[in-house]
Order: structure tokens, then sequence, then C-alpha cells
């Protein structure tokens, strides 16, 4: 069963990630070490990693990467980190037998199917939670952080970070991150890989230090007291990715209004095309002006806040109280239209205001919001906005040629002609997509009957529909301030599998598959 | 404003149209005469539609037709039918000002946007209705037997019947057949397609006297004694044309167990590419057991079958009271199982029970099955079995390119190679129709929210997807012995034009509107 894919070369690569992964729980290691909370959960899982990370990599010392090996690396790299993601949470749950004691015993994430679901939330940046209780009381501040770093790390990719910091990764770096975000377009900022893997990190790294640093800033001045460097930075590593977990279990609802003002030029920016931000850098702002894409996101945010602002202003959802005076009544809504679009456009999934409970024209109109996506290279998850436009450009073609036989006519984008094998691939991409999300829905409810659970129609569809698009949180109970908790562990698992190949563009993983398939 | 057409050829087409359309009235005329009831609403309606007809046709006496022309006069014939169609309905519930009192006073269809729109869902074989009180007391047998044969006579697509009947229209019949039913295969049954048109009515004319006779003889042996000729003739023109208008309120469920049974295999067969029961009338089984399409709409249809038997079986369906004997209860679950399966799938929309009253995780199995569709070249309606099966395997090959760039692999159905513009059609009709869909149930949810109507979210999705897909029924208050008489007006006319462009599965509607804006 080789696949045709030199396994060892695969497998010594994804160990180099996990090696690498184990650093990343310095992190959290410090966050317990300035709270005086228990480190021997940060210390064994850093250990644990780092030894199996290596171990992996004594498989291959010198990997060749092919288009196969690549796909698996990619594909695998991700369910490494999610799997090893859980060690945290496992500890911190159950103990070590003879050992430890737990540290937060009777957690919920002391489930693996738990465990593997949040971890796997949290690296793809979906944000969709089991956790029981959300609070650094229960889970200590150091797990609650680790939660928040696995958004941050998966935002700009694993495979990108990978190649930034690992020169020798470059020889195939184009074509690995291609498959890790096969958006139709990959912009080389530069003409060597590891540059443009690097000046995308910094931008998104500069974007999370100006976000602390605002937030942070914010309550230095008094202007709200509860945003201390802890919880500035734990949004920080959910805002920039896209992410949506919060250590608050109101999440951005627990903070003022200027804080949530605040939060939504980035949740907007986190939504677009972080080549456009290099251009920006280098002085060539016309290059954002001009790009088709972000006019389409930026137009579609205007038009969705517009009326949205006028649904809630209207009454439609009944939690917000917008009597009250007018001024108060109109920034609320516009407040909580501004937030609730730009988070949920490009599938952040924060909320302000438990929009489970809007009514029902308003819940639709947000289902509708939660199928756009961002912009191909930012960190939003989704269709994607492009694919959108060269879908309705195709369509708009298909109509012209059936009124007009016989002529030939090339799809553009901003003035390009856009090639028809990519039309052909962002078409099939759309569609797997579709049929992919209304399968799973059916599925969880047909799940849900097998064990006599009462799954609402639209709370399967938003469940698969917010799974796949690494959005988040969905609608009824599985809304921004419930959780997924009380699904069964096999529909938790089917949502392990979409938010997987939901940020990996669904591509890599299928096409593996059905690579074996078609050879066997 | 003439958008390259020639609109008074195309006009006048559409006058012969209706001019053939004001014959057809004579059978709810005979209706009237044989009850006993007002003939004055059929007399005044047939001198109406003729005197319409033939002074439109007046325009051009020998028009020549285009492509364009041949959209235009595709679309338009549809409309003029659904416009035409209304005269009784208007006629019956106000009457004619100082001239006749109305036959049937305060009837919804008084209205012009109810009668408009119980008039297209007619002729589209829709289905939907918002007749206030479903009875031939109230409205006549006459009109409801126009109701009825509205569906008839636009379940084998109202071009080929002119084709069939006028040989002149038979210069461009294959390219209007094309545009009218534009499936991604019109088999040519013959060289001449004068002939295949005739074929094609034979064969749907056949199996609706079929049926007639099947069922008046279960009245005439005893087994079903409320199946008269009227229901008989009423409900086989509502079977074959998979169109759901019943004269019955509580639909198909008013007859015993023995007549739902036997309506399974017609609606199943209504399903069914026309052209292979022409092979089979000539001998040739093979062609129907080796088409992709057959075998692809039997196994759905059966697996959907025992999945549903499955959920009903479980108590699903509070209403259907499955307790009982083991065998009565089973006999129910399986029969309305394959009756709801059977009338879904492709678009009949009939039903044996309130399934808006089911519970969740049923109607999202329910959702699904409304989305797959007939066959092409039946008269059921929505995607359609062969496209489904086209985007799959287009899908598959971009993976399959995916893990094998450099690698050129056809498209095939049945061994024979897919054509790359047939595929990128299909894919980007299949496309348009799930975004159409989506929008208009956002729109459908805002609507709704303008005026203060509850609409709920499954209810705008399943109304969207039930007017688009010529279902009939939805969810909710749109269910199948519910109406959606409490709409307001510009979703009634918005739902008008999906069940319009639906039928006409979209592209040559929209292919003239794009047309426009690309010459404008
Ligand atoms: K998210
Ligand atoms: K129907």
């Amino acid at each position: 069963m080789s696949w045709g894919v030199d396994w060892r070369a695969s497998t010594s690569l994804v160990g180099t990630v996990v090696k690498y992964l184990s650093l990343t729980m310095l992190v959290p290691l410090v966050v317990a070490v300035v709270y005086g909370e228990d480190i021997a959960v940060f210390v064994v899982s850093i250990a644990a990693t780092a030894v199996l990370g290596l171990a992996l990599e004594q498989l291959d010392p010198e990997p060749d990467v092919g288009p196969r090996e690549a796909l698996v690396l990619v594909s695998f790299a991700w369910l490494a980190a999610a799997a090893v993601g859980t060690i945290p949470y496992l500890i911190a749950g159950n103990g070590i037998p003879f050992v430890m004691a737990p540290s937060a015993p009777a957690s919920t994430l002391a489930n693996p199917v738990n465990a593997l679901f949040e971890s796997t939330s949290g690296f793809t940046t979906t944000g969709a939670t089991v956790l029981g209780e959300i609070s650094t009381d229960r889970h200590s501040h150091a797990v609650m952080m680790w939660r928040q770093l696995t958004q941050w790390l998966g935002g700009m990719g694993i495979i990108v970070l990978m190649i930034a910091i690992l020169p020798e990764l470059a020889v195939n770096g184009a074509q690995l991150m291609q498959s890790e975000a096969p958006g139709p377009e990959l912009q080389k900022l530069t003409p060597k890989i590891v540059e443009t893997a690097r000046a995308l990190w910094l931008i998104y790294f500069g974007f999370t230090v100006l976000y602390v640093a605002v937030m942070y800033g914010l309550q230095f001045v008094g202007l709200a007291e509860n945003m201390t460097l802890y919880n500035a930075v734990a949004h920080g590593f959910s805002t920039m990715p896209t992410g949506g977990f919060s250590p608050e279990a109101a999440s951005i609802a627990a903070f003022k209004p200027i804080v949530q003002w605040v939060a939504i030029p980035f949740m907007v920016a986190a939504g677009i095309n972080f080549a456009l931000f290099w251009h920006v850098v280098r002085g060539e702002f016309r290059s954002l002006l001009e790009d088709t894409e972000f006019r389409a996101y930026a137009g579609a945010t205007a038009v969705l806040i517009a009326v949205l602002s006028a649904l809630l202003f209207r009454g439609a959802a009944p939690p917000l109280e917008l009597g009250g005076t007018t001024a108060g009544a109109t920034e609320n809504a516009l407040r909580q239209a501004a937030f609730q679009i730009a988070s949920l456009l490009n599938s952040t999934g924060f909320a302000t205001s438990d929009f489970a409970q809007w009514d029902d024209h308003t819940k639709i109109f947000l289902l509708f919001t939660m199928f756009i996506g961002g912009s191909a290279g930012s960190t939003g998850g989704g269709v994607k906005v492009v694919r959108w436009l060269v879908v309705f450009k195709a369509v708009r073609r298909e109509l012209f040629t059936t009124a007009n036989p016989n002529t030939v006519r090339p799809v553009r984008l901003a003035g390009q002609v856009v090639d028809e094998d990519a039309i052909r691939g962002i078409m099939g991409f759309t569609l797997l997509y579709l049929v992919l999300f209304g399968i799973s829905a059916v599925f969880l409810g047909l799940d849900s009957a097998r064990v006599g659970y009462d799954l609402t129609v639209l709370e399967s569809v938003s469940a698969s529909l917010a799974a796949l698009g690494n959005i988040g949180p969905g609608f009824g109970r599985l809304g921004p301030f419930g959780s997924y908790l009380d699904l069964p562990d096999t529909s938790k698992l089917l949502m392990v599998f979409l938010m997987w190949i939901g940020r990996l563009e669904i591509v890599p993983v299928l096409a593996l598959f059905v690579d074996r398939l078609d050879r066997s």
C-alpha cells in the first residue's frame, strides 16, 4: 500500500514539523511560570512532543519531496499538529497515572475525542469549542493560552512557517505552499519562496503585535480595565488568524464597546490578501485599491453591514434591547452589525451578542454571509471571494455563449485572462465545497437521530458549514455562546475531518484518496 | 432596445402558442357541461385567449427563428401561457363588471398576483398553491380541472407540443427543444425532430391514459370508492408531469393505501428519461438497464427509501401513529417512505402525510432528496441526476490531476468521453442553480422581515428550493397541506420568476438578460 508515495520521506518531514511544535509550547510554559501555575503539564508535553518529533525525523535523514509527498506532508503535518496539540489538554484533564494528578480534573477535554476536536478546531482556526466551562481558573491560564496559540500557529500556515525557518524545505517550497493554501493564485512576492514565506509571516506577526499594543493600550489609558496583557495577547492570537476562541466565556461581549470597535478593523484586515499589505508597506497603495478581490471584499462588507444594521435597528435581535436612547440604540445596532459581519464574513466567528437568539430573517442573512469567506492569501476560510468572482464570471460567460453560439470569450479578472484549467479547478472546488457541506449536514442530522439527540435542521446545517468553512459558531445550541459538547462522538469526528479538509481547502486530502482509489 | 432580436417574429410565434392554448380550454368547458356548471367562464376564456393569440400571430405572417429568437420564443411562450392561464381564475373569482357575476366569489385567485402564481405553478409543474380552500364545490369542477390540466400541458414541454403539431416550426425545432429543456443531451430518437417530439408526447399521453385506466379500474372493482373518473383524470394530469396539484384538499392522502401504492411506480416513471421508454417500446430493454443515469436514479430511489423507512419506523413522524400492529406499522412506514421519496426525488410534490410535521432529522433528509431532481428528458425538475453524475466525475478528475500533475484525463459517462464544453456548461448550471437558490432564500427571508411576517429559515430555504426546482411543497406553513397564500406579493412574484426559470432550466431566460447587458 505505497500509494506511490515515499512514506519515509513524508513522515520524516512531519517529524520535523512536530519537533518545532514542541518549542511553541514554551509560550504556555512561560504563562504557567508567570501565573504560578502547575508547570508539569507543559514540561511533560514539550518533552513528549520533542521526542516524538525527533523519532519520526530519524526515518529519513535526507527526505526528497515530489508532488505526492508534498500532498502527504501538508495533509499529515496538520493532522500531526492537531494530535500533538491534544497532549496538554489530555495531561491537564487526566494527569499521568501513578505520577501526576490532573490539574484540571473532570475537564471535558480529558476525553480524547473532545481534546482532538478542540485541538483541530484551534489549529484550523475554526474556533468551535467543546470546552464545558470556559475559564482560566478552571483550566489554568497556561492551558487556555495554548488553546489560543494553536489558532495563531495555524493561521498563516504551518508549512509556510516551516519554509520560512527551514531553507532546505524551499526546494519544493512553492509547491508546498500551493498545496497548503491552493487558492487560485499564490503571488510570489519575491523571487525566492523562503523570502515570500518570511514576508507573509512578518506581516502577520506585525499585525498581531499592533493588535496587542492597541488593546493593552486601551487598558493602560483606562478605557478597558479587563483587557489585561493576558487578554490582549490571547485575543491577538485569535483575531489575526480568524480563529474565534476566547479565554472569556462571553467572548468579545465581555469587553467594552470601544474594544469591540477597535477589533473590527483588525478582523477585516485578517480577511484581506496579505500579499497586498506587503505592497502597501513598500508604498504601493494602488495595488490594494486596484485589487478586484479586495474591492469585492470591501464592497460586500459594506453592503452586508448596511443590511444587518437595518435589520437590527428594526428589532431583529430582542436580546440586544435596542430600545433605549436613539443614539445608544443606533451605536449598538451599528456596532453589532459591523462586528458580526466582520467576524462571520471571513470566518472569524467572534461574537458580541448571541446571534443564535436573533430572529429567523437575520439568521438566514448571517448564514448567507458565512458562505462567502475571506480573500485568497488571507487567514480567512470558506470558499473565498476571488473564487466567487471567477464562478460569477464563468457562469456569465456560459450564458453569453448560449445566446451567441460559436463565439469564444475568455474570462477576465482585473483585465487578465483567467486560464481555463484554473476556471475548471475553481468551479470544481466550489461545487465540491457545497456538496460536502450538504452531505455532511445530512450526516450530522442522521447521526443525531441515531442517538436520539434532537438536532434541528438549522443546527445540522450550521454545524456542517461552521466546520468546513472554519467559522466556528453555528446556530441554536451550537451558537457563539453554546458548544458542540453534546453531539455524538461520530459527529465530532466528522467535524474534525471537515475542519481539517476545510483548512487545507479540501483538495490535498481528497486528492490523495482519489489517487489511491483510481490506482487500486 | 432590439437586443438583436427579431421581436415581431418571436411575438408572432408566441401568439401561435397562445392560439392553440385556447383550444385546450375546451377540456374544462366539457367538464363544466358534464357537471352542469357555469359554462360562461370558459366560453369567455376561450374567446379572449383565441383573439389574443390570433392578434399576436398577425405581427409576422412568416416568422424566421434564429438563435436569439429561439430563446425569446421559449422564454416568453411560457410566460404567455402562465398569463393566459390566469384568465379562467380571474373571471371565476371576479366575474366581469356589469356583465357576469363571479362564479367563485372571494376566491383567493381573484387577486391577479395569486392567479399568476397558481397558473405559473401549474404550467411549470411546480404544484405550489395559493388556493385558499381546495374544493371542487367552492371553485367548480371545471376550474379545478383547468388547474390540473395546466400541469399536464407544461409537463412534456409547450414547445415540444408545438413542434409535434406544427411541422413548420421544425426547421429550428432541435434548437427550440434544446432551449426548452437544455439538459446535457437531447437524444434524437428519429432523424426528424417532428417525429421525436411526437414520440415523446405519445409516450407521455400513453402513460397518462394507462394511469387513468388503472386508477379508475380500482374504483370500478370497488377498491377505491372516491377515485372517480374525475379524480382519476385530474391526478393523471398531475402525476405524469410531476406536477403535484390535487383537487382534493388532502392530496393523495384522501385515497386508500392501494391507490397510494399504485401511484408510486407512475411517479418513479415520470422521473425517467422518456427516450428510454421509446427504446423499451421497440423491444430494446437493454437501453434502459444499461443507461447510467437510469441506474443512478433507480439506485438513489432505493437507498433513499431504505433510509427514510428506517427513520419512519423509528418514529420520526409522530402524526403517522406508527405504533399499531407490526404488519400495519411496517406497511405504513414503507408506503410513506416509498411514496415520499418517489414524489420528492423527481419534484412531483404529492404527499400522503404532512411531512412538514415530521421530525428535524427527517426534514433535513427530505431537503437533501429535493436537491437531486429527475432524469434529463423526463418531466421531473431540479438539477437532474445526469448533471450530478457529471459534476461528481469532473470533481474527481480535478482531484486526480492534483495528485498527478501534467496528466490529461477525459471525463467519461457510460464509456463515452464527455465534451469539455458540456462539462463546463453543466458545472456552470449547477453552480448557478445553487447560488440562485441561496440568494432567493435570503431574499424571501428579508422580504418577510420587511412586512413583519415570521418566515423561519427552514420555510425560506424550502420555498426557494420548491419554486426553483419545480417541486411545490416546502416545510413549516408551506408544507404539502399548507399554502404560500400568506407570503407578501413580492415574494410570490419572486417565486413566479424562480418557477419560470426553473422549468426552463434557467439558461434561456438568463442568457437573454446577460446578452443584453453585455451589449449595452
Ligand atoms: K473561525
Ligand atoms: K412539482
